[in-house]
C-alpha cells in the first residue's frame, strides 16, 4: 500500500530505517549533539526557536493556544472547514472569547476583512488562523499579510501549520507556528513543533506539559524538560537532511507540480477556488467518495474521504511524501475510470 | 551501549523491528484491527477502559489530572520525591488546591495517615499519588488500600503509575492510572496510557487533546479522536504480546530478581528504606555519581544520576528493558570497583 493521505505520509526509506534503532537515554552527551542538530535543521525550516513536544498536531495548536491566550481575551478566528473550527474548539476550551469570521469553504476571507472585523470587535488580543485546511485543501495564503493586522491592533498572530510547513513555506517572521511531524516534515506521527517568535504571554492554567516557557529553556541546553519522543526525532533528523537538500523553495515547488497535476487531470471540481488550492492536500467534490476510496486501495493505493460539511460528498488526496508523478498517474487513472462509470 | 536507565529502556529486537514500518493511515479498517488488539491486550494488563494519546508520561499526568479535578477543588498529594511533587504542580497549574502530605523521601505515608490527613481536611475531592518515585526507587504499595481511602471519602483517586506498570502491577481495580509506553511497557517513548475505571469528572477547560471523553467515544470504534502515535503502537503491540507471554506475575518476579540481585550486590545504601524499595527503578546514596557513571560508561552500560533533593548523591539503575543477570553482575562489578577505589 502507498499512502495518498492527508497524513499520516509515505515515508522515504531513509526515514523508516532510521526511527529503527534503540531510544538512547535524553540526558546523554550523544542524544544532546542528536537532538541540536535536529533543532539546528529546524531553524532552517522557518523563523523563530523551533521547540519539539511529544504530541501530534491537535496537541501542538493546543499548546499554542494555552501559551498564548488568556481566559476571556477576544480572540479572532476565519472559520473556514473543520481544522479552523477545531482551532476555535481548543481556544473556548481555554475560555476565550472567540469571534468567528465565518467563510465559504472554498476560500478564505482577505486579510482586509480580517483587519475590519477585528477593528470592529476591538480589543481583541489574538488572531488565530489555520494555515492549510486539512479538511477541505484550501490554503490561506495570507499569513504573512494577517501577521500585519495583528502587528496593527496589537494582537499576536497564532498560525496552526500542521498541515503545510515545510511544503508550503511562511517566508517571514511570525509570532508562533504550530505544526508537526507526520504530514510533510515526512516523519512518523508523534512530534509536536513549535516555532516561537514572540514570548508566551498566558499566565496561568497552562499544564506542565504544554508550558512552552519550560521548553524554551532547555532548547538552549539542547534538552527537553520530559522524555522527547525519541524515535520520531531519529526521524525527523534524516526526514529534515532529506528536505533541506531538496531546499525550501524546491519542496514548494514539487509539491505545487504534483497538486496541479492532479487539478488538472483529475475530472471532478476541486473544493477550494482556484486561488486557494493547497499544494499538499488537494480535495475533490465527488458523489462516489467510497467507490473511489475502494477502487484505489484495490490498486494499492489509500487516500481519505471528507470531513466536516463535505463528508460524504468529497475525497481527498495528498501529495506529500514518497510518492512519484507515476503513482499520481496512476491514481488519476483509476478515479477518472471510476468517475466514468 | 546498553540501556539501564529509569526510562527509556532497553527495548526487545522484536520491538525495534516492529516500529520500523510506513505508518498505516489511521482511519483504515486495517489500522483499526490491530488497534483493537492493542486495546485488549492493555485490558489483559490492569483494570479499567484503555486509553491511548501520544505523548509521554508528564502529558499522561496532565490528562488526568486536568479531567478529573476542577478548579478550586481540594486535592490531598502524598509528596515523597520529584514526581510527587510535579503530580502536585500539575494539579495546581489545573488552579486546584493542593493539600501535600511531606514525608521521608525514603519511604511513604501509611495509608490510614493519608486517611485521616484528608478527614482532617475535609471535602477532599481527589488523592493523587505516585506508584513508583522514579526519582528514588521509592514505591507506594497501599495504592489499593489508598483506592479504599478514596471510596471511604468519596473522592476519586488519581494514579502516576509511569515507572511502575505493568512490572509493579496493579492488582485491584482503581479509578484511574495514567502510564506511558517507554518504561516497564518496553516500547518507544510517544504513548501515553491511560487506564478509565472512572468516569471522568471535570466539567470545564480541558485541551480537546486531553480530553478523555473524546477518547473514551472513540475506543469502542477502534479509533482514536486525533492522529496516533502509529509507530509507538506497532511497538506496543509487540512488547505487549512479549510481556504477556511471560505473563504479569513472572513479569513482576522476574523485575523484583533483578532489583534484588542489585540491592544485595552492590556496595552502597539504597535510598528507600527495605520495604518501599522498587522493583524497576534501584537507587542508591554514593559521593562519586559521575565517576561510578562514567566508568560504566566505558564498560557500555548507561546509567542515571539523581534528581531533586538526592541530585549529586546519588545514582538510579534501571532493571526494566532487555537486559539480563550477566548484564547487572558486569554493573555490580563496575559500581563496586568505584566504591571500593
Amino acid at each position: 500500500m502507498k499512502y495518498l493521505t492527508p497524513g499520516p505520509v509515505q515515508l522515504p526509506e531513509i526515514v523508516i530505517k532510521s526511527i529503527a534503532r534503540q531510544p538512547q537515554f535524553h540526558r546523554t552527551d550523544e542524544f544532546k549533539e542528536l537532538f541540536k542538530n535536529v533543532i539546528d535543521k529546524l531553524s532552517r525550516i522557518a523563523y523563530g526557536t523551533p521547540i519539539i513536544a511529544p504530541g501530534t498536531g491537535t496537541f501542538a495548536v493546543d499548546m499554542m493556544v494555552y501559551n498564548y491566550v488568556n481566559p476571556n481575551e477576544n480572540v479572532v478566528v476565519p472559520i473556514y472547514g473543520e481544522f479552523s473550527e477545531r482551532l476555535a474548539e481548543s481556544l473556548e476550551s481555554r475560555g476565550a472569547v472567540v469571534h468567528r469570521i465565518k467563510w465559504d469553504i472554498r476560500s478564505v476571507p482577505p486579510y482586509d476583512v480580517v483587519e475590519d472585523f477585528c477593528k470592529k470587535i476591538g480589543n481583541v488580543k489574538a488572531i488565530a488562523v489555520v494555515h492549510n485546511e486539512t479538511s477541505t485543501g484550501v490554503t490561506n495564503r495570507y499569513v504573512e499579510k494577517i501577521q500585519d493586522v495583528a502587528n496593527n491592533i496589537g494582537a499576536v498572530l497564532l498560525v496552526d501549520s500542521v498541515s503545510a510547513l515545510p511544503a508550503e513555506p511562511i517566508k517571514r517572521r511570525v509570532d508562533v507556528i504550530a505544526t508537526a511531524s507526520q504530514k510533510a516534515f515526512l516523519a512518523p506521527p508523534g512530534a509536536a513543533i513549535l516555532f516561537i517568535s514572540k514570548e508566551p504571554r498566558a499566565y496561568s492554567f497552562i499544564p506542565p506539559s504544554m508550558n512552552i516557557q519550560k521548553y524554551l529553556k532547555m532548547v538552549l541546553r539542547n534538552e527537553t524538560p520530559y522524555t522527547p519522543p525519541i524515535n520520531v526525532i531519529y526521524g525527523l533528523d534524516a526526514s529534515l537532511s532529506y528536505i533541506l537538500e531538496i531546499g525550501i523553495d524546491r519542496y514548494h515547488e514539487i509539491h505545487r507540480e504534483r497538486a496541479e497535476f492532479l487539478y488538472n487531470s483529475i475530472k471532478l471540481e476541486p473544493i477550494p477556488r482556484k486561488q486557494f488550492r493547497s499544494y499538499t492536500v488537494t480535495a475533490f467534490y465527488t458523489d462516489k467518495p467510497r467507490e473511489i476510496i475502494l477502487e484505489l486501495k484495490k490498486c494499492g493505493y489509500v487516500i481519505a474521504g471528507g470531513m466536516g460539511e463535505v463528508k460524504d460528498k468529497s475525497i481527498r488526496i495528498g501529495v506529500m511524501g514518497s510518492i512519484t508523478l507515476d503513482d499520481l498517474s496512476k491514481v488519476v487513472e483509476v478515479v477518472n475510470r471510476v468517475v466514468d462509470r
